[in-house]
């Protein structure tokens, strides 16, 4: 059993924290399978990058910075099926993280709409952000929002729909075919569509041509891309806005009031992975990610109770359901361990008990730190 | 004299834009003299720190990010004489940039406070940030910040009050006694005060210890700092929000929508800067900037009209007075020479004309592209 002073100890404090904050207890831990960001080790050939890098430092002094921006741009949104990306005048703009790019987002749309219907669960700095600028928020169950026609009424009621694709914590993917009909339906209701795809670069079947679908669509969009989740390049990444040409909302505007440009340096570095990832590179990680899926999933295998309710998932992180367990409870027993994961309750924003029986562990980690820590944890399950 | 088609042709859409799109303009030039980024070559000392990169990147993966943080905090705030900074948890938080750190301290003002006085002129993202989050502004002159006691019933008007030192464009610097002066008004008026001092790193006289003094007077403050100015990293940057104990303001929960942390690269890297420039490269910073300064004034000097509205300025900006000049003209003139200099309305962001008469020109720059982007505007004003 767990033992029963973490019932009333530090559960409610740590049911008051959002996730990111729970990320942090982690971040200087060597078992932290917190986060999303991308800890695993470099490839060979991703070394000869880092061992470039004094190189690549010159290369960009030498280089006007929108030739390596529109380098960066065009082999990320290509290595990841994005090939009808738009190329007009800051359709597309880079900023120092997605979450960056959110709020920006965030702050242009509250300037036209004050409602909208956000996917539930999700990573809840998507929720804090809207919050955060005066939106107010309507859940869109996953099952809506993979099902028939969204309710015309409830579309109605709101000035924008919110969608991460591949989803985060579940890993749940928008086919061509279900975002063709969400546009449509924000075309015919006059709504603006946003995507998050900033998991989008572990799922294959999130690599058919987004913008594509989108601008045949009708609708007025932005999308969220991300190159922070897929390379260990220590944080140095890219969050990008890409508008439709009729958004008509001051999202360069509010962009110019947070930032001139991001790095040249990370740009160059980028577009370097990006290229590496293209000739086998992703392949590769795609690899990685489903050993590490598989350590896990056998690890766990056979613990009463223990499932693993996202069986195709394919991003890098896998939730695990803990039957009757506590995820706070559990969460605090392996943390004893010093193995930090995360507990589900905030992904469920608008809802959070529903997820009080499931974890979030990390995969983008070296395999062997992978294997220690569901050591770690199988032996908390086992006892609880 | 500059023709006459400018008066009416692009200077209404040049007074509509910000500075930052101004800047944008510019950024792919080799004629850039609009931000105040830092664009100087490096130094010899260093270089060597760049072709250090590979070993900089590593070092990051064997050591804890709060380890390579501590370091970076303390190497860079004692570096410009910051000795008092606070150490306690939370009290120092990393973001990707001070507009970034701008940002999450105006999302945290608006939870408490409707209004605020800032500094005028000042750069126009202060504002602009500001009022994105729905904050009132009342303008703060110059010559009144450096006066006498601030009015006491326009300071019980508002929540805040938020001055950039040294500022950008004129290079003043709050003192360290008008500092307590200001500091004990806002405590015993309960008011916020937020300091931003970006461009501290060229002014030896913004080097007293600002800690020192505000923990001693008793009020509520929030200060940016930001190594993004004096080091051409390449915009490899950190903007720093650092908060009194009593604060009270939801900052951390903020930057936790926002982000969980920078890169430990950036951090390891200003580190490294650091030590540097307190090895001599901040003296040799400082003998760079003033001889550029040096530059704009001798090849400027006897035009008729112009003068230079700044004596004592040392910051990497140099404001340029245009006498009865149209600054708009004078900028349009330039830029058809392919140089980019700021026309300086925009800093007066609550009164325009002000500053139509006068541009500021970037001096973080390698001096032998200085001295041909001042022949050039030599020749556009002695013409105009």
């Amino acid at each position: 059993m767990v033992h029963s002073s973490l019932i009333d100890g530090p559960a409610p404090a740590v049911r008051d924290k959002n996730l990111t904050e729970l990320e942090y207890l982690a971040v200087s831990s060597p078992l932290n399978f917190a986060d999303g960001h991308a800890r695993q080790n470099l490839t060979p050939s991703q070394m000869q990058i880092i061992d470039d890098l004094p190189r690549l430092f010159r290369e960009c002094v030498q280089t006007p910075v929108n030739e390596l921006e529109r380098r960066a741009i065009s082999s990320y949104f290509t290595l990841l099926g994005q090939q009808g990306f738009p190329t007009g005048d800051k359709r597309v703009l880079s900023c120092y993280s997605s979450s960056v790019a959110m709020e920006i987002v965030a702050r242009a749309l509250i300037t036209e709409v004050s409602s909208l219907m956000l996917l539930h669960p999700t990573f809840d700095n998507s929720p804090d952000i809207l919050r955060g600028v005066g939106m107010k928020l309507v859940p869109l169950a996953e099952d809506q929002l993979h099902g028939d026609d969204l309710d015309p009424a409830l579309l109605a009621s709101v000035g924008a729909l919110f969608v991460t694709t591949p989803n985060n914590p579940t890993g749940r993917v928008v086919s061509r075919d279900r975002l063709r009909a969400l546009a449509g339906q924000c075309a015919r209701h006059g709504k603006v569509l946003v995507l998050d795809t900033s998991f989008r670069g572990f799922d294959t079947r999130a690599h058919y041509d987004h913008y594509q679908v989108l601008e045949a669509s009708g609708c007025r969009w932005m999308v969220i891309e991300d190159t922070g989740k897929i390379w260990p390049t220590l944080d140095l990444k890219v969050g990008w806005i890409v508008t439709s040409a009729d958004l008509g909302l001051p999202v360069p505007k509010i962009y110019s009031d947070i930032l001139l440009g991001v790095s040249p340096f990370v740009l160059n570095l980028i577009g370097r992975f990006a290229a590496d990832a293209a000739a086998g590179g992703l392949a590769a990680l795609h690899r990685f990610i489903a050993e590490n899926r598989e350590t896990v999933r056998c690890a766990l295998a056979g613990i009463p109770g223990v499932r693993f309710p996202d069986p195709t998932n394919r991003g890098s992180v896998e939730r695990i359901g803990l039957g009757t367990r506590s995820c706070l409870e559990v969460w605090q027993a392996t943390r004893d361990r010093r193995v930090y994961v995360l507990p589900c309750q905030q992904f469920y924003w608008a809802d959070p008990p529903v997820g009080g029986n499931s974890l979030r562990i990390a995969l983008a980690r070296p395999a062997s730190s992978l294997a220690l820590a569901v050591g770690e944890l199988r032996s908390v399950l086992l006892a609880a």
